[in-house]
């Protein structure tokens, strides 16, 4: 793939292809595609690029990344300033935000407790959302970590870490998710769903 | 979506989620990566795409996209002068030089014959390519269109207009892909096949 394709071309099409979700072929075709539309997609997207990478930073308080610090959700004075609701990823934040049912903060851990990563409680900063929670203006910190062997761990742990400061932790619900058939499901979820069952 | 994601990470995102190959959801994740790859990633792919946007011109002789004009292969002297392929598309042309098989020159038509879509000999420039072959230098054309009812009605279309110059017109070989098992070709592929067997 030498000749045909311009070197310029060429660099393009290899740093599309490190994009989650895009291999060799459709990184390929995503070039292609951003030359053909040239105004339309390939100016705007080079600018917001380039605007993402002189903005974006990462928030001092929660570590959410936005193009201000503190970030829109530190700032937002309508949250529940009582709550607080900690991910290991923004991604995460993304998503609990998708659903929007509560109107909380946030604290992101920026990972999970992976002893053979080298991922210990310093390296999530455990030791700050501690000293964060015991501020006094937190009541109920929802520990929004991944059901998964690490996000269990790190669950158990930070609420070791805020057990001296006796505030209310809690963990999202295990259960069938919605719209989900049964028949699919794991043996764990379906216990999990049957011990937490609700009445109609 | 409105309030957590700033409003410069959620324009990346809409833009991202243009390109073919990627959805609202792996767009999300695509912004995250590059947000977390600053200077790894998103610094050079905004470059990149800025020097692409810059750069990138359509060659004046094949229709090929390079950063030059004439093309890399336009201008490529080691070619064979004497051979013409003739593709729909620059992805095909990629495609094709991937192969590696021929070092021949190209004619991009930038689509096929679709009366339904508006797009005629006219919009293909085919009397381009007609006057650029009848210079005298080309003996043979390949035609590499798609197998499809559009491609072929463009080759057949291709090969009326090219015929008052009596030169060699040739079409790419149908049969069995290489790796492909017989049992999940279509029947018309298989019948092709046979028709074209060769001695071992």
């Amino acid at each position: 793939m030498a000749a045909p394709i311009g070197s310029e071309i060429e660099r393009l099409i290899q740093l599309l292809a490190r994009l989650p979700g895009l291999g060799p072929r459709s990184a390929r075709r995503a070039a292609l595609h951003l030359i053909r539309k040239r105004e339309a997609l390939l100016v705007p997207l080079a600018d917001a690029l380039k605007l993402a990478a002189e903005r974006i930073t990462v928030c001092p308080i929660c570590n959410n990344v936005d193009t201000r610090a503190p970030c829109g959700i530190c700032e937002d004075e309508r949250r529940d300033k009582s709550l607080l609701v900690v991910v290991a990823d923004v991604g995460d934040l993304w998503a609990l935000e998708r659903a929007g049912t509560l109107r909380a903060r946030y604290h992101v851990l920026g990972g999970t407790l992976s002893p053979l990563d080298g991922i210990g409680p310093k390296e999530l900063g455990i030791e700050r959302l501690v000293a964060r929670v015991a501020e006094g203006e937190i009541k109920e910190v929802v520990l929004a970590l991944n059901a998964t062997v690490d996000g269990q761990t790190t669950a158990h742990y930070i609420t070791d870490a805020l057990a001296p400061l006796s505030i209310k932790v809690t963990r999202l619900a295990h259960g069938v998710p919605v719209g989900g058939e049964l028949d699919y499901l794991d043996e764990g979820t379906l216990a999990a769903a049957l011990r937490a069952r609700t009445a109609m």
